[in-house]
């Protein structure tokens, strides 16, 4: 046996964990009281029920990268590579779903792609998914939640929105024809990474002309707030598809525009299936320079994928919980090597210092005792070396007065109190 | 495409997950106090790392329920079926860890095995291990963990604890050969599902004649409370192993002793690597009369796992989500089909709406907004069939006064009150 964790996969370390779950518990709590209810949908899925979305028209890029394998029935598995098939799955095996169906799901997904700095073969989604609105109060929801979200996690950033009808209208308006619409917004897509003049180069690659390239570009160069740009657009925009983006970007504003809410209307996001207002979120004054998360409606897809005529309108929004976390540790979040706030160390006092435990616990304190019998200095040192902000030492002399050591290891403070005294010191949260 | 989850898969749906949740928190919370930090390894394991285990003398049949998948590389992998192998090669991985290392992992697990009523091929445990401590405080401190997740779950549930050593040495003072323990052990594990009379016939077809047999059922008649059966135990043990089971019993029973922690000698537990303690958690008066945790003190698996001559003393004990979340079911468990606590009905005011949500949220009371434009009798239909305790309605008359109408959906009473205090309402938690 190699010791080792196989390519492309990771063990999380306590000290990772703790940022990790701070993380996901913040977003879970913002996810909830927006009123997103938790759906968990299996790890394996059939493999036709995974393959059904590239049939819908998904990249077939991702396709390869599916996880295969089989059951001792030899049943043709996979391992999901996102929420969002599980997600139009649930709702076409759940017909009478209430309407509008909100969700969120955390939790790891799969792709069997190539490993890069950052990329790995197993990581965690957290996505929160409305189906069944057609109306623009759905992402408006979706883009306060994410507003909020930062809030709650303290960081500072911003979303841009664009809405895949107006760029569509726009590019339209240009001169691109309608079927090479698709292949000019994955190059536009590209603007983030490789600037305008390699956006040029791409789209004339894809065969649209250099006058054409040129009024693209120049349609995207409208200047001023969120308002004033869009009351530019307005003006010029002719297509009917066009005018439809405008509005609903009218109306997305109305509920939610503020400085961190940011028009771009080169944004386009990847996926060929967004059919409205799309949205991704960034760092201010951050080395970060990639999105944290990003969503958008995408009308089409679920109905598509079920093989329905009905359409099934849906919004959501995913966050990339890798990302979050390397921004909170850049941002400074505390490295903890143990989520114990205080360990508690007998001489020769262990029956005592287990009802102190309980006592401790009981208040809420996470607390950890010698469990090996050592002395104190190696207790001493191993609370040092596992960074925990506060040491309990009973010996005869205080269990005789009915006290207890409390140590505190930053400024090396020590008082003798009353079990009682240092559980209320204890119990109060530094912030 | 069938429009189905794989065979022996789940989904949790909103509901389900919302008692699951619940579960999941409540033990992470208690995990914590008792000073266990997270870990968290992959889904996706190297398959002779996995392999190795059963090499480290584990049962082959689980061998076969592993499942297995390549990547691209065609490296072999297979999909993780405990967290103990886990465990093991992180602590393998990481030699300079501080010991005593308490880490927890709640997460799904796999196993290819046959269906049956409650068995399934994905399923979470939910383990805390503790790694480099042989006291009896390790034990203790695992079995005072798992009693306080019965109160912190509101659950009547007692434990059974014994210990390997003793159950060894009974059997060997009763003349079963030292090569025919561990088989005599595989069957008195059986005691709870087939009886004494089946436990004798299974004995018996292990080559163990009929008076070492009744020497057995013999030894474990001892009656009394835990001090006494022990008082007793330890006046007629003779085997130095079996004294050895007794003292530390003794010393553990100083530390947890009480009405819900029963000693019974011929509690053995199925898995051959236990070495010391070992325990399982029981319901009273349930109608589920399976296991709900159990576990145990294995000082030489991870050793051996490793190839390593150094012994790693090791305990955990492993909840079951499945049988927990069975339980508060059946307990009475509120079944909500949402988190919304509240969901409010704009009637031509969504952006003010929008702002009381906000407030509310701020508060951090889980709110709801008609995302869909929907009338007054939709909403409500929606509000009640989603059982969500409380709606908020404001239309033109309230906006005017400044207030909202409240309806507490259970009692149908409606007051006109202001948002602030809705909010005050709203945010008071109702246990």
């Amino acid at each position: 046996m190699e010791l080792m964790t196989a390519r492309g996969m990771r063990d999380f370390s306590p000290s990772d964990m703790i940022i990790r779950n701070n993380v996901i518990n913040s977003l879970t709590r913002v996810f909830e009281r927006y009123g997103f209810s938790p759906l968990e949908t299996p790890v394996i899925e059939r493999y036709d029920v995974l393959s059904a979305k590239f049939a819908a028209g998904e990249e077939s890029d991702a396709m390869k990268e599916t996880f295969k394998l089989r059951d001792q029935g030899e049943r043709e598995l996979g391992l999901r590579f996102d929420f969002t098939v599980p997600f139009a799955r649930f709702i076409g095996m759940n017909p009478t779903l209430n309407m509008p169906f909100k969700r969120y799901q955390l939790g790891p997904v799969f792709r069997d792609g190539p490993i890069k700095l950052g990329r790995y073969r197993e990581f965690w989604q957290c996505d929160v998914d409305t189906a069944g609105s057609n109306s623009m109060l759905a992402d408006a929801e979706c883009i306060l939640l994410a507003l909020d979200a930062f809030k709650e996690l303290k960081i500072d950033a911003f979303l841009v929105i664009n809405n895949r009808k107006l760029l569509q209208g726009l590019l339209l308006d240009s001169g691109v024809p309608q079927d090479k619409l698709s292949s000019a917004i994955i190059a536009i897509d590209k603007m983030d990474k490789i600037g305008e003049s390699g956006v040029k180069e791409e789209l004339s690659d894809r065969g649209i002309s250099s006058e054409i390239i040129d009024r693209i570009l120049e349609s995207f160069s409208v200047r001023g707030n969120n308002k004033e740009m869009l009351g530019q657009v307005e003006k010029t925009v002719k297509s009917d598809i066009g005018k439809e983006g405008v509005r609903e970007l009218k109306e997305l504003l109305e509920y939610v525009d503020g400085p961190n809410v940011v028009l771009s209307l080169s944004l386009a996001r990847g996926l060929s299936y967004y059919t409205g207002p799309v949205f991704e979120g960034y760092l201010r004054g951050s080395q970060i320079t990639s999105s944290i998360c990003g969503g958008g409606r995408y009308d089409k897809m679920i109905g598509m994928y079920l093989g329905s005529s009905k359409e099934i309108a849906a919004i959501g929004i995913s966050f990339g919980l890798d990302v979050i976390c390397e921004a909170m540790k850049l941002a400074g979040a505390a490295s903890q090597e143990t989520v114990a706030r205080v360990f508690i160390i007998p001489i020769g006092t262990q029956k005592e210092c287990l009802k102190i435990a309980t006592q401790l616990r009981e208040a809420g304190v996470n607390t950890a005792v010698d469990i090996i019998g050592r002395g104190i200095s190696k207790n001493m040192k191993y609370a040092d070396a596992m960074k925990i902000p506060y040491v309990i030492i009973v010996g005869e002399d205080e269990l005789k007065q009915k006290k207890v050591k409390l140590r505190d290891m930053k400024s090396g403070k020590e008082e003798i109190i009353t079990a009682k005294q240092a559980k209320k010191k204890l119990s109060v949260k530094e912030s």
